[in-house]
């Protein structure tokens, strides 16, 4: 059943997404073409996606750090693939206190450049390696169709920035990281991703390889959700990051770079929501539990709010984001309201609750019956955590059910059509060239999403299924955001 | 005692804060003039800054949101006071796309102008109000001469913007976010600021009054640390931020703002560095204790590295944030450079400590065998903890004395040029005009900074000790960064 003001996903997948943006309020446009408003409850979601990430890469080593917003633009062109991969998309400051530059500056729309300049300062030996640093930063990309959250000028995201001494420390940070997005996409967004290799023509601009992780919408289309970079010496020997070795020679190092943006933001809503709203997965919701309390007359109103206070404060005792809806509205209202919000789980409490100890408990990853408990209130912190559990785990669950039904292998053309026109994902023996990929993309819409790294090998002699010629690996196709 | 590298702070001040920003790794100049690259060392000292004021934001009632970078220059224009101070300081993105803008966008400089935006789309009646949001963000200001984290082009900040029904509520937030900027300087930063109402020429373009938290720098100059600004309806008006009232009628709203930026950090190291390095408050170290282990040969080295790490284990339990010191060097390098980074407490442990279960702590407030005492390792959490708290009352106190040494009261210019000379902040009676300010300027140097809330106050028919018209009160002049 569809909620009042929201278009029916199979009506118009598009319209219902912008309405969830709206209806939820997550996010608006911004006065500036292009840009957005990321409003309150839109922001505190990307604060626990910041925090969950942030703490993964400190476990492993990485430090904050800041660098400057603008580049000289000299710097970009120094990286002769990068600067022809972003060109088309820079912002470009030409007056600064009133008079016009000597030199044009960029508003960075990614940091390689500017961070490779510092890196060649603060490298010296191979004491100072490896070297980690992040940066939590707004970056900008004169886009032309924009969407909320997916594709806006401006942007926040997270950009890392590694170097090292050997090609294969390099590697396995690269790895490392992509591993560390696949970890927090199914373990906080409960986003069954796919990790891959991306074809040479949607690699990183200045990249030696770029690798992903794919995420299956609800309309089947892919979203590329994170990447990290393998930059072999390309930045290295464009800015001069050298290091003395053990025996007093310089050497070039090996750098990555690897970002996750709000983007990830549109993943969640599309992977999880329905036609009632948001479906939020709890370790993310600025709000997990919220408390309704329901009641007739002024003598009930007292004791259920007051029951509902009480199990509130409790909650917050084990740090479960609980909020208590006391607003003057009908209770069918607030339901609507917080699962339009995707909030994961609502407590109900009404006056025979209070007198039984009770209190009913209505999973948002459930409908009906079939997603309500009823809990004691002397146990609400372990029936409330217990729940939540369920509610993260379900939705992955669902998530994963949904993406296996939609993976297919093809080994043709024609299959892979009727794959992605059945509304799928194609698996297909690919040469990773741009010839075979115009083609598919030309008959279906359907772009190279990545040679996935489990189950995209193939045997000694297998041929693209579009050229003819031999196949590098199997690569997923689909159409994508 | 100096320490090697250092300019000491009597021979060359300025030069000194130099050293100390290098050479503690907090940050460096970028490529772009005027912008900086913040360090992991220095970006940690502001995470924790970041987050101790976050949660004081949060425990009153803020959200935090986020608003695009570039603003249309038009809507700079709409508040004429505001485009007028901000116009010679913007920077201006006059390409995007590879195309001319038909508008220039402006990088913002504050956001009240496309916040007020916002906030005229999200108020419609009075039970949307009070509107109170925060934005963590970057923000640039065209300036000529800079200085690292004092005066940058690009720096981090906090701004925040509230929207309320009536004069008396937007003068309350005003009021309260000063408040909470003292009460952070103080038990955070542990600098003594005093609060005051700055004079119409220093106030914020756009106000209708702007408030301040000052703090005293250890060259006796003065530093603005934090402001907060009413804005009455000037901007309300401007933007058209109105409400519904309880009879229906449209109304403006008042409007506040307030911010506190990346400059703390300079107020940091100038409020409490010495000629050995900075010295910060434990409350917002990166790094609360380091712990030297002290060994002649590798049969020493064992145990005392084990005990170190034990230790640090324990101390971790608790949340201290805890470094042991494992570098190949000699000791007196490592307790150079900790002071130099301002580590509140270091611990020497060596294999006589070992034997006897014991751990010298060494304050980094208190020079020599005065800040020195013996801890038993099986009570290190309670003792470290303790002297923790100790290092930070101690800074505390020395910032205190050495401010109360310099406030003094003068009552004609020749009084103010003697505090001004001997190294003081003198309290003026005063009568706001930009004609007695422009001459205490051009004879002294030195700037009014606030009409202070407590000690302030005049006598009726007190007269300005400059102009001889009415003083409207007291004010403290000195030189300022």
């Amino acid at each position: 059943m569809s909620q009042k003001g929201v278009t029916p996903r199979g009506e118009d997948y598009s319209r219902w997404y912008n309405d969830l943006v709206q209806l939820a309020d997550l996010a608006d446009y911004a006065p500036v073409r292009g840009c957005m408003v990321i409003k309150p409850y839109g922001y505190e979601l990307w604060e626990n996606i910041k925090n969950a990430l942030d703490i993964r890469f400190k476990q492993t080593g990485h430090k904050n750090a800041y660098f400057p917003l603008f580049i000289p633009m000299s710097f970009l062109q120094k990286e002769a693939e990068h600067v022809e991969g972003f060109a088309p998309e820079l912002a470009v400051v030409t007056h600064g206190g009133g008079k016009e530059l000597e030199e044009p500056l960029v508003v960075r729309p990614t940091s390689e450049t500017v961070i490779g300049h510092s890196f060649s300062q603060w490298i010296q030996s191979h004491r100072d390696l490896p070297l980690l640093i992040n940066q939590w930063a707004n970056v900008v990309r004169w886009e032309l169709r924009t969407r909320l959250f997916l594709r806006t000028t401006e942007f926040l995201w997270q950009e890392g920035h590694t170097a090292h001494a050997t090609a294969e420390e390099a590697e396995a940070e690269t790895m490392q990281m992509l591993d560390i997005y696949a970890d927090f996409a199914r373990n906080e967004a409960a986003i069954p991703v796919i990790k891959g290799r991306k074809s040479n023509q949607e690699k990183f601009a200045g990249a030696e390889a770029s690798y992903t992780i794919e995420g299956m919408m609800g309309n089947v289309w892919a979203l590329q959700a994170g990447t990290s970079h393998y930059l072999g010496q390309n930045f290295a020997k464009a800015f001069d990051i050298k290091y003395r070795d053990e025996n007093n020679e310089q050497e070039y190092c090996y750098t990555t770079s690897w970002g996750l943006s709000t983007r990830m933001i549109g993943a969640i809503i599309m992977a999880h929501g329905d036609d009632t709203g948001l479906r939020l997965p709890p370790r993310l919701a600025p709000i997990q539990v919220v408390i309704v309390p329901i009641f007739k007359n002024e003598e009930q109103k007292g004791p259920v709010l007051e029951a509902a206070h009480r199990i509130a404060e409790t909650l917050l005792t084990v740090n479960i984001r609980v909020h208590v809806d006391a607003r003057d509205e009908k209770p069918g209202f607030k339901f609507n309201d917080w699962e339009m919000r995707g909030v994961p789980l609502r407590m109900e409490i009404g006056p025979r609750d209070v007198e039984s100890g009770t209190v009913v408990l209505a999973r948002r990853d459930r409908p009906g019956k079939e997603g309500k408990s009823t809990a004691k209130q002397d146990e609400i912190r372990a029936a409330v955590t217990r729940t939540l559990t369920e509610v993260q785990s379900g939705l992955l669950e669902q998530a994963t059910t949904f993406r296996d039904a939609h993976l297919h292998e093809a080994n043709s053309l024609e299959e892979l059509k009727e794959s992605i026109d059945t509304e799928g994902w194609a698996l297909l023996p690919y040469d990773g060239s741009a010839e075979a990929e115009a083609k598919i993309k030309e008959e279906t819409k359907a772009s190279s999403r990545c040679f996935p790294l489990e189950g995209g090998d193939v045997e000694e002699g297998t041929k693209c299924a579009i050229t003819g010629r031999p196949a590098v690996g199997k690569a997923y196709f689909a159409r994508a955001y």
